[in-house]
């Protein structure tokens, strides 16, 4: 339980770096980058907590959530210029972060009674909604809808963890291997470039 | 009350057609599609839902709605390039789907005990707004802003159904007249190209 | 009590003069300007009360928000090219409407039992994100992301009051000493063009 919440403070610190950096590139100033860092954040959970009725959201209920993606927003915009040293710490950090956020998204989710799809979804939301609207504050179209950077691993680990819950397995073991297949399947994706079809146009 | 919910199913399909087909058409992959084709069709009770705080949203209270506007997303991402020869029978399928979320819509936010304004907004947004978000991460304009498309229709018939409810009349005959509404003025605008004015820029 | 009232309804037709004002400059027809007008003018307060979960949101639980933001939307759309007349008295009225919109926000969320953090995030929302709602609808970075425009302001004022309530200050003081902060600075930055630093980009 300790280790999950610490691995979700990690994750929401990686996402904080990543989105603030985003902000740094699109030359935005310092709010615009504090704000894309905590939105690419907390995100994800705040808009599954809408959903779901769970208000004030989880990082209203504890702000540990806010001061950490806040602090690493900050330290984003004065380091940036150091942090491409650790370019493939925070790639595994992110991977970390998405897994986390999917396993809890879902857990979630089914802790409130919804269905297996409405689960996996609100899962994926928790994982990639912050991202989502990171983007379209920067107006640009949203990563994941173009490129495949990370969903389809999300999809599968909640599906994975809402199918273990369900036939009543140990909730730790379902948590570690749902987690365990988020991150590998997106190290592997990045590895391998993998990418999803288009329709084809003619 | 059987009817209204197949129509409100057909809506949901149509609307999911059309939000695939607007993925495929901005390059989207398969991911992206659904999950335009997704938002399109549930975006707007959706987010009726958030405002009057009727959470879980309808479509994780009932999954069809997930099930239908997931499968005709994907059925769209496989059968594009066949579904132009239904061109007009989507039109019309699109319409009864405006209608009916319109009435849905209205009908919920005053059984929600809202003013007559709220509840017609209410109607429109959740008829419009799976749109809005649509383009809103196809990174463009919302269409309904700059051109008419179907407010005006969405609008009339939320308060055609507003004043009758509230003068008493009977539940399936407002819903009925109101729905018939909508769909007569959204199909005439689409014959006659009826357009909204906009302020004169010297 | 009352005065806050009044100023409150102030700000909401000055923020729906300015949206309305940004919907005809960006060619829209009559129905974008209502929607941009009233969207920019409650969009913040209604965010605001779907995260603290406080549904149906303010303007729908006293419509006259509504009507205040439809009618100014409606009277800009008509009288706009007579409105450059008022710009100056227009910038008073819109640095009345964040002061009130901060001070109220923030307010709010700590009568809501939000922490401090929280509750200043929930004032700044409540005052900047009918802004960054239009931006985004408008397909454009929303202004306050890359240009100094007023979070700043509202961040100080949010904060001050925060401090002064937590202080046990009487409540009407701090928020007259709160809301005179954020109006005194918002009418600085824009005599002297403050801006915030951007990062440094080799």
């Amino acid at each position: 339980m300790n280790l999950l919440y610490f691995l979700d403070l990690t994750g929401t610190a990686a996402f904080a770096i990543s989105g603030a950096l985003a902000g740094i590139q699109r030359k935005m100033d310092l709010l615009g980058v504090l704000v894309l860092g905590m939105v690419t954040a907390i995100g994800g959970g705040t808009l599954r907590d809408m959903l779901l009725g769970a208000t004030p959201p989880f990082c209203f209920e504890n702000e540990t959530y806010l001061y950490v993606s806040l602090g690493f927003s900050l330290l984003t915009f004065f380091t940036h210029r150091h942090l491409s040293r650790y370019h493939d710490a925070l790639l595994y950090f992110d991977a970390v972060g998405l897994a986390t956020f999917v396993v809890l998204g879902t857990a979630k989710a089914l802790a409130y009674d919804c269905g297996v799809l409405s689960s996996i979804i609100l899962g994926v939301i928790t994982a990639t909604a912050g991202g989502v609207i990171r983007d379209v504050l920067s107006n640009q179209v949203p990563l994941i809808l173009h490129k495949e950077v990370y969903a389809s691993a999300c999809i599968a680990g909640g599906l994975l963890f809402a199918i273990l819950k369900i036939q009543a397995f140990n909730h730790n073991f379902a948590t570690v291997l749902a987690a365990a297949t988020v991150i590998a399947l997106r190290l592997l994706a990045i590895r391998h470039k993998w990418a999803l079809p288009t329709a084809k146009i003619d």
